[in-house]
Protein backbone atom coordinates (compact mmCIF):
# COMPACT_ATOMS: atom_id res chain seq x y z
CA UNK A 1 0.00 0.00 0.00
CA UNK A 2 0.96 3.81 -1.32
CA UNK A 3 0.20 6.56 1.15
CA UNK A 4 0.47 10.73 0.42
CA UNK A 5 -0.57 13.36 1.31
CA UNK A 6 -1.39 15.23 -2.58
CA UNK A 7 -2.63 17.80 -3.51
CA UNK A 8 -5.51 18.01 -6.38
CA UNK A 9 -7.47 19.50 -8.50
CA UNK A 10 -9.53 21.02 -5.22
CA UNK A 11 -7.35 21.15 -2.55
CA UNK A 12 -5.02 18.44 -0.32
CA UNK A 13 -5.63 15.63 1.34
CA UNK A 14 -4.26 12.02 2.54
CA UNK A 15 -4.76 9.51 0.28
CA UNK A 16 -3.98 6.02 -0.34
CA UNK A 17 -3.33 4.66 -3.98
CA UNK A 18 -5.64 2.40 -5.27
CA UNK A 19 -5.52 0.33 -8.98
CA UNK A 20 -3.10 3.40 -10.91
CA UNK A 21 -5.22 6.35 -8.74
CA UNK A 22 -4.81 7.88 -5.72
CA UNK A 23 -7.93 8.12 -3.60
CA UNK A 24 -8.98 10.59 -0.70
CA UNK A 25 -8.69 9.76 3.10
CA UNK A 26 -11.24 11.61 5.49
CA UNK A 27 -7.97 13.48 7.39
CA UNK A 28 -6.44 16.80 6.05
CA UNK A 29 -3.21 14.93 5.58
CA UNK A 30 -1.39 11.81 6.35
CA UNK A 31 -0.35 13.36 9.56
CA UNK A 32 -4.13 13.77 10.84
CA UNK A 33 -4.89 10.58 9.22
CA UNK A 34 -1.93 8.88 10.99
CA UNK A 35 -3.12 10.39 14.54
CA UNK A 36 -6.44 8.99 14.39
CA UNK A 37 -6.05 5.86 12.11
CA UNK A 38 -3.82 2.14 11.71
CA UNK A 39 -2.63 3.15 8.40
CA UNK A 40 -4.09 -0.43 7.51
CA UNK A 41 -7.35 0.91 7.71
CA UNK A 42 -6.95 3.06 4.78
CA UNK A 43 -8.08 0.73 2.29
CA UNK A 44 -11.50 0.76 3.52
CA UNK A 45 -11.23 4.47 4.11
CA UNK A 46 -11.01 5.54 0.65
CA UNK A 47 -13.33 7.72 -0.61
CA UNK A 48 -13.17 9.27 -4.41
CA UNK A 49 -10.38 8.76 -6.74
CA UNK A 50 -8.75 12.44 -7.02
CA UNK A 51 -8.05 14.18 -10.05
CA UNK A 52 -4.51 15.30 -10.97
CA UNK A 53 -3.28 14.30 -7.85
CA UNK A 54 0.65 15.12 -6.68
CA UNK A 55 1.94 13.75 -3.99
CA UNK A 56 3.25 16.60 -1.28
CA UNK A 57 5.16 16.27 1.82
CA UNK A 58 3.59 13.24 3.36
CA UNK A 59 3.89 14.30 7.05
CA UNK A 60 3.46 17.87 7.45
CA UNK A 61 3.48 17.73 11.12
CA UNK A 62 5.48 15.42 13.13
CA UNK A 63 5.83 16.11 16.81
CA UNK A 64 9.46 14.48 16.13
CA UNK A 65 11.84 13.77 13.61
CA UNK A 66 15.13 11.68 14.86
CA UNK A 67 18.05 11.09 12.76
CA UNK A 68 20.98 8.54 12.89
CA UNK A 69 24.14 9.63 12.25
CA UNK A 70 27.02 7.15 11.10
CA UNK A 71 24.65 4.20 10.22
CA UNK A 72 26.21 3.00 7.16
CA UNK A 73 29.70 0.76 7.41
CA UNK A 74 31.06 2.52 4.56
CA UNK A 75 30.00 5.53 5.09
CA UNK A 76 31.55 5.52 8.45
CA UNK A 77 34.45 4.05 7.48
CA UNK A 78 34.51 7.39 5.26
CA UNK A 79 34.88 9.53 8.54
CA UNK A 80 36.97 7.60 9.64
CA UNK A 81 35.52 6.30 12.35
CA UNK A 82 34.76 2.64 13.95
CA UNK A 83 31.54 0.82 14.09
CA UNK A 84 29.66 2.40 16.96
CA UNK A 85 28.08 0.09 19.69
CA UNK A 86 24.96 2.82 20.17
CA UNK A 87 23.14 4.76 17.10
CA UNK A 88 24.43 8.39 17.26
CA UNK A 89 21.32 10.65 17.29
CA UNK A 90 20.18 13.99 16.33
CA UNK A 91 17.23 15.92 15.92
CA UNK A 92 15.37 17.74 13.50
CA UNK A 93 11.79 19.57 13.45
CA UNK A 94 9.04 19.33 11.22
CA UNK A 95 9.63 22.76 10.11
CA UNK A 96 13.04 21.23 8.91
CA UNK A 97 11.02 18.93 6.48
CA UNK A 98 10.02 19.69 2.73
CA UNK A 99 8.00 18.48 -0.12
CA UNK A 100 9.55 16.02 -2.60
CA UNK A 101 10.00 18.38 -5.82
CA UNK A 102 10.49 21.75 -3.57
CA UNK A 103 13.38 23.63 -3.96
CA UNK A 104 15.65 24.11 -1.39
CA UNK A 105 16.28 27.88 -0.24
CA UNK A 106 19.38 28.44 1.62
CA UNK A 107 21.88 31.39 1.71
CA UNK A 108 24.59 31.58 -0.57
CA UNK A 109 28.20 30.58 0.37
CA UNK A 110 27.35 27.69 2.80
CA UNK A 111 28.75 24.43 2.62
CA UNK A 112 25.58 22.15 1.58
CA UNK A 113 25.82 18.94 1.40
CA UNK A 114 23.56 15.64 0.50
CA UNK A 115 22.89 12.53 2.63
CA UNK A 116 20.30 10.31 0.93
CA UNK A 117 18.40 8.39 3.49
CA UNK A 118 15.46 5.54 3.78
CA UNK A 119 13.12 7.41 6.85
CA UNK A 120 10.65 5.06 8.46
CA UNK A 121 7.32 5.88 9.37
CA UNK A 122 6.30 5.40 13.06
CA UNK A 123 2.54 4.11 13.03
CA UNK A 124 1.81 3.32 17.04
CA UNK A 125 2.73 4.87 19.93
CA UNK A 126 6.24 3.53 21.27
CA UNK A 127 7.80 3.95 24.54
CA UNK A 128 9.94 1.29 26.08
CA UNK A 129 9.30 -0.95 23.27
CA UNK A 130 11.47 -4.33 22.22
CA UNK A 131 12.39 -5.21 18.56
CA UNK A 132 9.38 -7.18 18.23
CA UNK A 133 7.00 -4.04 19.33
CA UNK A 134 8.95 -1.27 17.50
CA UNK A 135 8.86 -3.67 14.04
CA UNK A 136 5.17 -3.78 14.59
CA UNK A 137 4.91 -0.19 15.20
CA UNK A 138 6.28 1.31 11.42
CA UNK A 139 3.81 2.67 9.52
CA UNK A 140 5.79 2.55 6.63
CA UNK A 141 9.20 3.59 4.64
CA UNK A 142 9.55 6.91 2.83
CA UNK A 143 12.78 8.62 1.44
CA UNK A 144 14.20 11.73 2.55
CA UNK A 145 17.64 13.93 2.04
CA UNK A 146 18.94 14.78 5.35
CA UNK A 147 20.60 17.76 3.39
CA UNK A 148 23.64 19.40 5.77
CA UNK A 149 25.13 22.17 6.00
CA UNK A 150 28.76 21.18 6.88
CA UNK A 151 30.18 24.58 7.76
CA UNK A 152 27.64 25.17 10.74
CA UNK A 153 27.53 21.24 11.42
CA UNK A 154 30.83 21.34 12.45
CA UNK A 155 30.69 25.03 14.08
CA UNK A 156 30.53 23.32 17.06
CA UNK A 157 30.61 19.61 18.68
CA UNK A 158 26.76 19.93 17.98
CA UNK A 159 25.49 19.19 14.61
CA UNK A 160 21.82 19.97 15.19
CA UNK A 161 22.38 23.92 14.08
CA UNK A 162 23.84 22.26 9.94
CA UNK A 163 20.54 19.88 9.97
CA UNK A 164 17.64 21.60 11.39
CA UNK A 165 17.47 24.77 8.48
CA UNK A 166 13.84 24.99 7.67
CA UNK A 167 12.25 23.64 4.70
CA UNK A 168 15.79 21.49 4.60
CA UNK A 169 15.04 18.10 4.27
CA UNK A 170 12.52 16.84 1.28
CA UNK A 171 11.03 13.40 2.31
CA UNK A 172 8.71 11.58 0.05
CA UNK A 173 6.91 11.15 -2.38
CA UNK A 174 5.02 8.20 -0.85
CA UNK A 175 4.92 6.45 2.25
CA UNK A 176 5.00 2.26 1.84
CA UNK A 177 4.05 0.20 3.55
CA UNK A 178 6.20 -2.46 5.07
CA UNK A 179 4.07 -5.19 3.73
CA UNK A 180 5.15 -4.16 0.33
CA UNK A 181 9.04 -3.51 1.85
CA UNK A 182 11.26 -5.28 4.07
CA UNK A 183 14.99 -2.96 4.80
CA UNK A 184 16.03 -5.29 6.05
CA UNK A 185 16.53 -7.46 3.21
CA UNK A 186 17.70 -4.57 0.96
CA UNK A 187 16.48 -1.62 -0.21
CA UNK A 188 18.58 0.68 -2.25
CA UNK A 189 19.22 4.52 -1.31
CA UNK A 190 20.68 6.33 -4.39
CA UNK A 191 21.65 10.41 -4.64
CA UNK A 192 22.44 11.67 -7.96
CA UNK A 193 23.47 15.35 -8.25
CA UNK A 194 22.63 16.75 -12.09
CA UNK A 195 22.27 13.22 -12.85
CA UNK A 196 25.66 12.31 -11.61
CA UNK A 197 25.49 9.41 -9.07
CA UNK A 198 27.02 9.86 -5.96
CA UNK A 199 25.56 7.40 -3.34
CA UNK A 200 24.62 4.43 -4.28
CA UNK A 201 23.95 1.50 -1.34
CA UNK A 202 21.48 -0.88 0.05
CA UNK A 203 19.97 -0.66 3.72
CA UNK A 204 21.31 -4.37 4.18
CA UNK A 205 24.65 -2.89 5.11
CA UNK A 206 22.93 -0.41 8.06
CA UNK A 207 24.47 -1.05 11.81
CA UNK A 208 21.17 0.11 13.22
CA UNK A 209 18.11 -1.52 11.37
CA UNK A 210 14.34 0.69 11.45
CA UNK A 211 12.92 -2.03 14.32
CA UNK A 212 16.91 -1.12 16.24
CA UNK A 213 15.94 2.29 15.81
CA UNK A 214 12.37 2.57 17.05
CA UNK A 215 13.00 0.40 20.16
CA UNK A 216 16.31 2.36 20.91
CA UNK A 217 14.68 5.72 21.07
CA UNK A 218 11.77 4.64 22.64
CA UNK A 219 13.63 3.53 25.68
CA UNK A 220 13.79 7.69 26.46
CA UNK A 221 11.13 9.29 24.45
CA UNK A 222 7.94 8.38 23.42
CA UNK A 223 7.35 7.83 19.74
CA UNK A 224 3.70 8.34 18.11
CA UNK A 225 2.18 8.02 14.71
CA UNK A 226 3.60 10.23 11.99
CA UNK A 227 6.97 10.37 13.49
CA UNK A 228 9.54 10.58 11.47
CA UNK A 229 12.96 8.11 11.99
CA UNK A 230 15.87 8.94 9.83
CA UNK A 231 17.98 5.79 9.22
CA UNK A 232 21.20 7.38 7.87
CA UNK A 233 23.05 8.01 4.82
CA UNK A 234 25.93 5.96 2.79
CA UNK A 235 29.36 6.60 1.71
CA UNK A 236 29.70 9.35 -0.80
CA UNK A 237 29.04 12.39 0.41
CA UNK A 238 30.15 16.24 -0.58
CA UNK A 239 32.44 16.51 2.42
CA UNK A 240 34.56 13.24 2.24
CA UNK A 241 35.49 13.61 -1.42
CA UNK A 242 38.75 14.94 -2.37
CA UNK A 243 38.38 17.74 -3.36
CA UNK A 244 35.20 18.14 -0.98
CA UNK A 245 32.02 19.02 -3.21
CA UNK A 246 29.06 21.39 -1.75
CA UNK A 247 25.88 22.09 -3.93
CA UNK A 248 25.48 25.95 -5.61
CA UNK A 249 22.51 27.28 -6.91
CA UNK A 250 20.64 25.86 -9.46
CA UNK A 251 22.35 21.96 -8.64
CA UNK A 252 19.36 19.35 -8.34
CA UNK A 253 19.54 16.99 -6.25
CA UNK A 254 17.51 13.29 -7.00
CA UNK A 255 17.01 10.90 -3.87
CA UNK A 256 16.15 7.42 -5.11
CA UNK A 257 14.65 4.24 -3.56
CA UNK A 258 12.96 1.96 -5.92
CA UNK A 259 9.78 0.93 -4.71
CA UNK A 260 8.89 4.52 -2.47
CA UNK A 261 10.25 6.55 -6.02
CA UNK A 262 12.55 10.09 -6.45
CA UNK A 263 12.76 13.32 -4.67
CA UNK A 264 13.93 16.22 -6.99
CA UNK A 265 15.17 18.93 -5.63
CA UNK A 266 16.97 21.98 -6.92
CA UNK A 267 19.12 24.56 -4.62
CA UNK A 268 18.00 27.94 -4.68
CA UNK A 269 20.54 30.21 -3.27
CA UNK A 270 18.01 32.93 -1.34
CA UNK A 271 19.12 35.30 1.41
CA UNK B 1 4.28 41.24 34.89
CA UNK B 2 4.15 36.87 35.78
CA UNK B 3 2.49 34.63 33.74
CA UNK B 4 1.99 30.95 34.44
CA UNK B 5 -0.45 27.89 33.49
CA UNK B 6 -2.32 27.00 36.86
CA UNK B 7 -4.15 24.48 38.24
CA UNK B 8 -6.85 25.86 39.92
CA UNK B 9 -9.64 24.52 41.69
CA UNK B 10 -11.84 23.69 38.63
CA UNK B 11 -9.40 23.39 36.09
CA UNK B 12 -6.30 24.57 34.32
CA UNK B 13 -5.84 27.49 32.46
CA UNK B 14 -3.26 30.44 31.09
CA UNK B 15 -3.14 33.17 34.44
CA UNK B 16 -1.61 36.08 35.09
CA UNK B 17 -0.43 37.69 38.49
CA UNK B 18 -2.18 40.53 39.84
CA UNK B 19 -2.16 41.88 42.90
CA UNK B 20 -0.79 38.55 44.59
CA UNK B 21 -3.73 36.36 42.51
CA UNK B 22 -3.60 34.79 39.47
CA UNK B 23 -6.26 35.67 37.11
CA UNK B 24 -7.54 33.84 34.14
CA UNK B 25 -6.34 34.40 30.87
CA UNK B 26 -8.81 33.30 27.88
CA UNK B 27 -6.67 30.21 26.77
CA UNK B 28 -5.98 26.73 28.08
CA UNK B 29 -2.15 27.14 29.29
CA UNK B 30 0.39 29.78 28.39
CA UNK B 31 1.41 27.97 24.78
CA UNK B 32 -2.14 28.64 23.67
CA UNK B 33 -1.84 32.18 25.34
CA UNK B 34 1.08 33.33 23.72
CA UNK B 35 -0.08 31.40 20.05
CA UNK B 36 -2.71 34.01 20.02
CA UNK B 37 -1.91 36.96 22.11
CA UNK B 38 1.25 39.47 22.48
CA UNK B 39 2.43 38.70 26.46
CA UNK B 40 1.96 42.64 27.05
CA UNK B 41 -2.05 41.91 26.24
CA UNK B 42 -2.32 39.71 29.61
CA UNK B 43 -3.18 42.32 32.24
CA UNK B 44 -6.06 43.65 29.90
CA UNK B 45 -7.48 40.25 29.38
CA UNK B 46 -7.08 39.00 32.92
CA UNK B 47 -10.27 37.44 34.52
CA UNK B 48 -11.62 36.19 37.80
CA UNK B 49 -9.32 35.54 40.37
CA UNK B 50 -8.69 31.88 40.55
CA UNK B 51 -8.94 29.97 43.97
CA UNK B 52 -6.45 27.88 44.93
CA UNK B 53 -4.24 28.18 41.54
CA UNK B 54 -0.56 26.33 41.42
CA UNK B 55 1.49 26.88 38.61
CA UNK B 56 2.26 24.32 36.45
CA UNK B 57 4.70 23.64 33.46
CA UNK B 58 3.88 26.92 31.97
CA UNK B 59 4.77 26.07 28.40
CA UNK B 60 3.39 22.51 28.02
CA UNK B 61 3.01 22.95 23.74
CA UNK B 62 6.71 24.58 22.29
CA UNK B 63 7.07 23.54 19.05
CA UNK B 64 11.11 24.13 19.78
CA UNK B 65 13.05 23.75 22.55
CA UNK B 66 16.27 24.63 22.11
CA UNK B 67 19.40 24.41 24.36
CA UNK B 68 22.72 25.90 24.21
CA UNK B 69 25.51 24.20 25.72
CA UNK B 70 28.64 25.86 27.31
CA UNK B 71 27.61 29.08 27.22
CA UNK B 72 28.82 30.39 31.11
CA UNK B 73 32.64 31.57 31.12
CA UNK B 74 33.36 28.65 34.44
CA UNK B 75 31.67 26.17 33.52
CA UNK B 76 33.37 25.91 29.85
CA UNK B 77 36.57 26.17 32.17
CA UNK B 78 35.24 23.00 33.82
CA UNK B 79 35.04 21.24 31.10
CA UNK B 80 38.36 21.99 29.78
CA UNK B 81 37.30 23.83 26.87
CA UNK B 82 37.98 27.02 25.52
CA UNK B 83 35.45 30.03 25.13
CA UNK B 84 33.96 29.78 21.24
CA UNK B 85 33.16 31.70 18.88
CA UNK B 86 29.68 30.28 18.08
CA UNK B 87 27.01 28.61 20.48
CA UNK B 88 26.75 24.87 20.58
CA UNK B 89 23.20 24.06 20.21
CA UNK B 90 20.77 20.82 20.67
CA UNK B 91 17.64 20.56 20.46
CA UNK B 92 14.62 19.18 23.80
CA UNK B 93 11.02 18.02 22.35
CA UNK B 94 8.15 19.12 24.57
CA UNK B 95 7.81 15.69 25.84
CA UNK B 96 11.43 16.90 27.59
CA UNK B 97 9.41 18.92 29.82
CA UNK B 98 8.02 18.68 32.99
CA UNK B 99 6.39 20.84 35.65
CA UNK B 100 7.92 22.89 38.47
CA UNK B 101 7.34 20.71 41.14
CA UNK B 102 6.95 16.59 39.21
CA UNK B 103 8.71 13.82 40.18
CA UNK B 104 11.60 13.20 37.79
CA UNK B 105 11.03 9.62 36.73
CA UNK B 106 13.89 7.94 35.45
CA UNK B 107 15.46 4.22 35.42
CA UNK B 108 18.22 3.61 38.01
CA UNK B 109 21.60 2.97 37.50
CA UNK B 110 21.88 6.03 34.83
CA UNK B 111 23.99 8.98 35.66
CA UNK B 112 21.73 11.59 36.00
CA UNK B 113 22.80 15.27 36.49
CA UNK B 114 21.70 18.30 36.90
CA UNK B 115 22.18 21.76 34.73
CA UNK B 116 20.46 24.65 36.87
CA UNK B 117 19.41 27.32 33.48
CA UNK B 118 18.04 30.44 32.73
CA UNK B 119 15.12 30.21 29.96
CA UNK B 120 14.22 32.34 27.19
CA UNK B 121 10.36 32.12 26.57
CA UNK B 122 9.99 33.36 22.71
CA UNK B 123 7.05 35.92 22.23
CA UNK B 124 7.08 36.33 18.39
CA UNK B 125 7.70 34.66 15.07
CA UNK B 126 11.12 35.15 14.41
CA UNK B 127 13.43 34.71 11.55
CA UNK B 128 16.54 36.19 10.26
CA UNK B 129 16.02 38.30 13.60
CA UNK B 130 19.28 40.90 14.62
CA UNK B 131 20.28 41.35 17.99
CA UNK B 132 17.69 44.44 18.44
CA UNK B 133 14.04 42.68 16.81
CA UNK B 134 15.54 39.40 19.17
CA UNK B 135 15.85 41.22 22.31
CA UNK B 136 11.92 42.44 21.18
CA UNK B 137 10.85 39.66 20.83
CA UNK B 138 11.39 38.20 24.01
CA UNK B 139 8.40 37.10 25.84
CA UNK B 140 9.59 36.77 29.10
CA UNK B 141 11.90 34.72 31.42
CA UNK B 142 11.69 31.40 32.96
CA UNK B 143 13.91 28.70 35.44
CA UNK B 144 14.81 25.46 34.05
CA UNK B 145 16.92 22.39 34.68
CA UNK B 146 18.51 20.29 31.58
CA UNK B 147 18.62 17.29 33.95
CA UNK B 148 21.18 15.56 31.89
CA UNK B 149 22.07 11.37 31.43
CA UNK B 150 25.68 11.81 31.34
CA UNK B 151 26.10 8.09 30.47
CA UNK B 152 23.20 8.22 27.68
CA UNK B 153 25.10 12.06 26.59
CA UNK B 154 28.47 10.66 26.18
CA UNK B 155 27.66 7.14 24.05
CA UNK B 156 28.14 8.63 20.61
CA UNK B 157 29.59 12.36 19.80
CA UNK B 158 25.52 14.17 19.85
CA UNK B 159 24.37 14.76 23.42
CA UNK B 160 20.67 14.81 21.98
CA UNK B 161 19.77 11.13 23.34
CA UNK B 162 21.19 12.27 27.07
CA UNK B 163 19.15 15.74 26.54
CA UNK B 164 15.44 14.18 26.00
CA UNK B 165 14.39 11.63 27.88
CA UNK B 166 10.60 12.72 28.54
CA UNK B 167 9.65 14.72 31.30
CA UNK B 168 12.89 14.99 32.35
CA UNK B 169 13.22 18.65 32.18
CA UNK B 170 11.61 21.07 34.99
CA UNK B 171 10.20 24.31 33.69
CA UNK B 172 8.67 27.68 35.36
CA UNK B 173 7.24 28.00 37.63
CA UNK B 174 6.48 31.22 36.05
CA UNK B 175 7.26 33.46 33.20
CA UNK B 176 8.31 37.11 34.37
CA UNK B 177 8.35 39.30 31.48
CA UNK B 178 11.47 41.74 30.55
CA UNK B 179 10.28 45.01 32.05
CA UNK B 180 10.82 43.18 35.33
CA UNK B 181 13.96 41.04 34.53
CA UNK B 182 17.07 41.63 32.42
CA UNK B 183 19.67 38.97 32.27
CA UNK B 184 22.35 41.40 30.99
CA UNK B 185 22.30 43.33 34.09
CA UNK B 186 22.69 39.79 35.90
CA UNK B 187 20.06 37.11 37.08
CA UNK B 188 20.93 34.16 39.45
CA UNK B 189 21.10 30.93 39.07
CA UNK B 190 21.08 28.74 41.65
CA UNK B 191 21.13 24.83 42.08
CA UNK B 192 20.50 22.89 45.29
CA UNK B 193 20.69 19.21 45.97
CA UNK B 194 18.97 18.02 49.17
CA UNK B 195 19.45 21.43 50.20
CA UNK B 196 23.24 21.81 49.28
CA UNK B 197 24.01 24.44 46.90
CA UNK B 198 26.46 22.87 44.20
CA UNK B 199 25.57 25.83 41.35
CA UNK B 200 25.64 29.77 41.90
CA UNK B 201 26.38 31.81 39.26
CA UNK B 202 25.20 34.84 37.71
CA UNK B 203 23.94 35.64 34.01
CA UNK B 204 26.39 38.43 33.56
CA UNK B 205 29.01 35.74 32.36
CA UNK B 206 26.83 34.41 29.60
CA UNK B 207 29.36 34.23 26.75
CA UNK B 208 25.68 34.48 24.55
CA UNK B 209 23.15 36.05 25.68
CA UNK B 210 19.21 35.78 25.30
CA UNK B 211 19.04 38.19 22.04
CA UNK B 212 22.47 36.60 20.68
CA UNK B 213 20.61 33.09 20.80
CA UNK B 214 17.65 33.79 19.50
CA UNK B 215 18.81 36.39 16.42
CA UNK B 216 21.83 33.23 16.10
CA UNK B 217 18.93 30.61 16.14
CA UNK B 218 16.67 32.29 13.64
CA UNK B 219 18.98 32.71 11.10
CA UNK B 220 18.01 28.95 10.49
CA UNK B 221 14.77 28.15 11.78
CA UNK B 222 11.81 30.08 12.58
CA UNK B 223 11.16 30.37 16.31
CA UNK B 224 7.62 31.33 17.53
CA UNK B 225 5.92 32.85 20.32
CA UNK B 226 5.79 30.10 23.32
CA UNK B 227 9.20 28.04 22.18
CA UNK B 228 11.42 28.04 24.73
CA UNK B 229 15.75 28.78 24.64
CA UNK B 230 17.75 27.34 27.31
CA UNK B 231 20.75 29.58 28.08
CA UNK B 232 23.25 27.24 29.34
CA UNK B 233 24.02 26.00 32.92
CA UNK B 234 26.62 27.52 34.96
CA UNK B 235 29.33 25.76 36.79
CA UNK B 236 29.12 22.97 39.12
CA UNK B 237 27.52 19.86 37.45
CA UNK B 238 28.01 16.64 39.10
CA UNK B 239 29.79 15.10 36.24
CA UNK B 240 32.88 17.56 36.69
CA UNK B 241 33.02 16.87 40.46
CA UNK B 242 35.65 14.83 41.71
CA UNK B 243 34.78 12.56 42.66
CA UNK B 244 31.55 12.65 40.17
CA UNK B 245 28.31 12.60 41.64
CA UNK B 246 24.80 11.94 40.38
CA UNK B 247 21.16 11.85 41.63
CA UNK B 248 19.74 9.31 43.05
CA UNK B 249 16.03 7.67 44.00
CA UNK B 250 15.02 10.16 46.45
CA UNK B 251 17.43 12.71 46.06
CA UNK B 252 15.38 16.66 45.92
CA UNK B 253 16.96 18.86 43.35
CA UNK B 254 16.11 22.66 43.38
CA UNK B 255 16.62 25.38 40.39
CA UNK B 256 15.98 28.97 41.89
CA UNK B 257 16.44 31.75 39.72
CA UNK B 258 15.45 34.92 42.03
CA UNK B 259 12.74 36.85 40.79
CA UNK B 260 11.20 33.56 38.93
CA UNK B 261 11.26 31.24 41.62
CA UNK B 262 12.01 27.46 42.57
CA UNK B 263 11.47 24.52 40.73
CA UNK B 264 11.71 21.16 43.36
CA UNK B 265 11.85 18.12 41.75
CA UNK B 266 12.52 14.81 43.50
CA UNK B 267 14.47 12.01 41.39
CA UNK B 268 12.63 8.85 41.66
CA UNK B 269 13.76 5.56 40.01
CA UNK B 270 11.22 4.04 38.10
CA UNK B 271 11.81 1.12 35.15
Amino acid sequence: MRLATVDHETGRTAAVLHEGAWHALPAADLSAFLATTPPERATALAGEALRDAVPVLPLPAPGKVICCGLNYADHIRETGRELPAHPTLFAKYADTLTGPEADLLLPPDLQVDWEAELAVVVGATLRHADREAALAGIAGYTAANDISVRDWQYRTLQWFQGKAWDASTPVGPVVVTPDEMDPAAGVEVICRVNGEEVQHDTTRTLVFDAADLLAYISAFTVLRPGDLVLTGTPGGIGAARDPQRFLADGDVVETEIPGIGTLRNTVRSAR
